[in-house]
């Protein structure tokens, strides 16, 4: 067994957490875990290759370990769910460095850490080529209680949290100039980015969302997700749609890496007519982006007041499209 | 997207059970599950790579999807526990045939279907060279009495369900004459392991068991975990171990395949003496193999009653040793 994938069995037992809702961790053939009463189990998968979801050369291992487990914490903070615990498969090439694995461990238990997730799990293999990581992240919600993609109706307004298209833009600059090696800080969606476990969970605890998904794919894509799933179209305004600011000087996206960039895991929800959005919570920002509609085509009005269908642009990380 | 994975995503949601436990399945955040009342969770995580776990030329694409869900069910056998649900996270090099995805998916929905277990959601990714599975299962057991690593105490029974060493003499033939593909019926235990879930199941129902882990490792591997996580250590008569026949005209293994070989998934499970073990349960012979000591050494004793310090020997698949 190659000696970083020891020091990881190690490190991930040591860090393994007993107590809270683990009754038992890494050490037995399954962990057990026990969930809050009367909620149902909320469970995520989520793989980060290396050469597709971030490459070595240009993501710090702390970033990559961050990166990883936020992919299922946003799962979860899109079903306005509570997230327990985290199973991290992770398969590791021989020549791997000890300080890239600590690196990435370290980013991904400070993220863990820092929204009470325990490490209760997971499996260590050596990997053929390059580093492969799956993680499993295992949350709750009350019964019948987790915000689904189904629920939206004609009718209801569309909201987005935080600004889009800061990650996609970052991963652009990295593959038209891969010799220039991005500051994380200035770049904080990309590198960082935060799950939004605290709005997810306001907005089912006061029944406020018809329908959530986080933004993983891509504005367009997971819009087009929650139409499908509830059988409905939607309508949305170019100009509402909040941009996030990357580099430094820092600058607006271009509109399209809001519109299609994927990877940013802001919350994109419904809500009825009647129901009172606040502007801000817990520091980010909510914006009305657009309505709901009866039919099931989703159409884009820019500033001029002209309408385009807005059709769903796949996110490919960091591969060119086929 | 290759294909291949646009095609597995369309089978992945037309598999996918709603109804029994699962609330909610692929086409959500995450997938929002209901566990039997009363009971905790069981989570398992295992990785099935190409070139570690198996070989694409040696192993037909039935027998690696079957192989892949045999890991992460025998895992829940090892705590006497309910399978539930499945999540199967797959990446995919980008010039798979679909046949072996149809192949694959074919021989873990068989097993799936066998033990009543959903599958409820996965990811996909392409590959950046080859395939790639990560198995997530879900499971349950009542409140406290899955059986753990922990609970064997000196003077318990030592027993194991079925005959070991199969799966490692075939993984030897295979790497000693490459040329020569086996056939997987002479190779059953290889190619189609079953996990022994009803006898894990009657086990926790009627408390036989101290403590229990599924041969994963090795007998001299697994063994070892029971004895460190309960603090004791144990005596094994070598003669008493069932072997394995393989093969076809059919022949016994080599001793050192029953001792060391991975892959068996057979159940090593200890039980107070006073507990009676039937010799045979569910169509699986059980064979009482050695008794817990007091100190933390394993001894084995040979034919001529020689004791011999027998140590956990690393199981390491298709790769050499390092």
């Amino acid at each position: 067994m190659p000696l970083a994938e020891k020091a990881l069995i190690a490190r991930l037992r040591r860090e393994t957490a007993e107590g809270s809702n683990v009754v038992t961790g890494i050490g037995d053939d399954a962990a057990v875990l026990r969930l809050p009463a009367g909620h149902e189990a909320l469970v995520t998968t989520d793989f980060t290759l290396e050469g597709i979801h971030f490459r070595r050369d240009s993501h710090p291992a702390k970033s990559v370990g961050h990166r990883c487990l936020t992919r299922g914490l946003s799962d979860i903070a899109g079903m306005g769910g509570e997230p327990l615990s985290l199973f991290l498969s992770l398969a590791l090439p021989r020549d791997l460095a000890q300080k890239w694995v600590d690196a990435f461990m370290m980013g991904l238990l400070n993220l863990a850490r820092k929204f009470g997730v325990s490490l209760a799990g997971g499996d260590t293999a050596e990997s053929p080529d390059g580093i492969l990581a799956d993680i499993v992240v295992l949350g709750s919600a009350p019964r019948g209680k987790a915000i689904l993609r189904s629920g939206a109706r004609p009718g209801d307004r569309l909201y987005v949290s935080g600004a889009l298209g800061g990650s996609a833009a970052a991963a652009r600059r990295m593959l038209d100039q891969p010799k220039r090696r991005l500051k994380p800080a200035n770049y904080a969606q990309h590198f960082f980015p935060e799950p939004r476990l605290a709005l997810g969970r306001m907005l089912r605890e006061k029944g406020l969302a018809s329908a959530m998904i986080d933004i993983s794919d891509g504005l367009s894509t997971d819009l087009a997700h929650i139409c499908e799933e509830s059988g409905v179209g939607a309508e949305l305004q170019a100009e509402a749609i909040p941009r996030a600011t990357v580099g430094k000087p820092a600058r607006e996206v271009e509109l399209h890496f809001a519109l299609h960039g994927g990877e940013d895991y802001e919350l994109l929800f419904t809500a009825p007519r009647g129901k009172r959005i606040p502007a801000r919570f817990a520091g980010v920002g909510i914006t009305q982006i657009g309505h709901v509609t009866r039919g099931k085509r989703v159409f884009l009005m820019n500033e001029k007041g002209e309408r385009y269908e807005f059709r769903p642009q796949g996110w490919e990380h960091f591969r060119s499209k086929s």
